[in-house]
């Protein structure tokens, strides 16, 4: 079953392959021509086996998914169009072609629905498999996190929390039948973007990705404002009734799975009058009211 | 001796720190928002502790160096400038701070020489050090691998070799006191790139850090020609004499070096009149001639 760097790079060269007119040149010379613009930006983003996907847990495709859209996240979170994304893979040559070919298929899905394209990447040999991409976007207005002003309405792009909860379903062991716990288990897996909500106008965006109360913290210190949440703002939603069901099921805490939960690919922004779920208010002062912080999770801040 | 992730940002954020008028936004939102150009050229290239470097054989400092110097390399062989990195890393928790911060240092060293500035990156936690960088520049006329042309002369920016001497120093455990051992074990650890050699003016351009023989093969194979080395060339260089009087010493092959070696940071180029070290001519057909194809190493081709 062995093959050689250049089956992978041909099986690669063919799933990336493209016409987008973008594209000067694509994948197989030493870099890529792109049409860049005057306001560029830039984010890379590192997954790495065991740590942020599991081989057991998640095919290769949710995986190749869910690394994409992590980058794209970021992008979209300054206000910005995703165009532009590179990867760089280390294998352990342990994999099947197919699984390369299904992460890399994964990788195009995502990058498909946000409009950007696949322009180049790197294969490494490794004792373990971990994927950085970056992603490159533009904007005629970057949309800052440290600009959230007094008197804007609080928004997040849909509710968080999915991702937690379907990594509590997977480290507990619990199945439960229901399209409510699938949907935790496959936001777990590759938590989706949601493309349909347009924060360009928004005052301040941030991605979520290490917790709603940690990045809301993040955004109002940035800004110099007090974030005040209204807890009965999303429980009114749909999304919320769905995971509070899931949640009592197996009696664990729906408010910690939103409030501390990571790994969810959610915008949060602050402006008037925009998509989205609103949460709450901006107002004058310091911190976060409104939601109990003792939710927020604290082994985040230590590295070892 | 433990450190939070914010410790590490921080120190990151000083190494890094820039008034480069090109970054718009720098390092700490979720992007950076930087200048970019009708015609951008973007590559990742990813280096693996215990592949693609050593903790016992390198220091953090040339770590760093040398995987920006891969990136940059692939930059210029592209004919373009390199304008902007980012760096994506993963640690195992058991470094000290020091040594992330020289890391940092080596990078950002090689970005200064390359005109580039680091805008961003990303750390995660891993059971192997993996750093995944991209870089971005730009160009008004990409040069490509697959343009060499009939009567163009064949250059190297400087030779390719050192890096496989400075390896088999290390691998055999020999030690020779000499200026040129030590040059080799220098290159070895982190590959310079001569920026003093312009090759803007160039018919194509490749990098050659799979080996001089490999990639000149690439290059003619893409062009539809065939590269006609000439060893004298070669032999009557300064880098030559001193590399082949290391390997009399040591008993080993110098074109073995020089031909199959990678993992320099050497462009390879045709066109006229150009700078760099002249080793060749285009000609019509097929293939390399001039230098023996038995020295081009196998290895490079079979992932497993």
């Amino acid at each position: 079953m062995g093959f050689s760097e250049a089956d992978v790079i041909s099986v690669l060269q063919k799933v990336f392959a493209t016409n987008d007119p973008r594209v000067k040149v694509g994948i197989g010379d030493d870099a890529a021509v792109i049409r860049g613009t005057d306001q560029q930006v830039i984010t890379t983003d590192m997954a790495v086996q065991g740590v942020h996907f599991n081989l057991e847990w998640s095919s290769a495709f949710d995986i190749g998914r869910k690394i994409t859209a992590a980058n794209v996240a970021d992008v979209l979170a300054m206000g910005a169009r995703c165009e532009y994304l590179v990867a760089a893979v280390s294998l352990t040559g342990n994999e099947e072609l197919t699984w390369i070919e299904n992460l890399a298929r994964g990788m195009k899905s995502e990058a498909d629905k946000a409009g950007a394209v696949i322009v180049g990447g790197d294969i490494a040999r490794s004792s373990i498999i971990t994927i950085a991409m970056t992603a490159l976007g533009s904007t005629s207005n970057p949309i800052l996190r440290n600009t959230a002003q007094v008197e804007d309405s609080i928004y997040v792009s849909s509710l968080p929390g999915w991702s937690a909860a379907g990594l509590e379903l997977l480290t507990r062991e619990i199945s439960v039948n229901s399209a409510v716990a699938d949907k935790a288990l496959s936001e777990f897996s590759a938590p989706s973007l949601d493309y349909t909500v347009d924060f360009h106008s928004a005052h301040s965006i941030s991605d979520i990705s290490d917790s709603l109360l940690i990045q809301a913290q993040q955004m109002a210190d940035a800004s110099g404002v007090s974030f005040e949440f209204n807890a009965s703002l999303i429980e009114t939603t749909a999304e919320f009734k769905e995971m509070n069901e899931l949640a009592a099921q197996i009696n664990s805490d729906v408010w910690q799975w939103i409030l501390g939960g990571g790994e969810d690919h959610v915008l949060l922004a602050t402006g008037v009058n925009l998509p989205g779920i609103k949460i709450g208010k901006v107002i004058a002062g310091k911190g976060i009211s409104g939601v109990d912080m003792k939710k927020a999770p604290v082994s985040w801040s230590h590295f070892k």
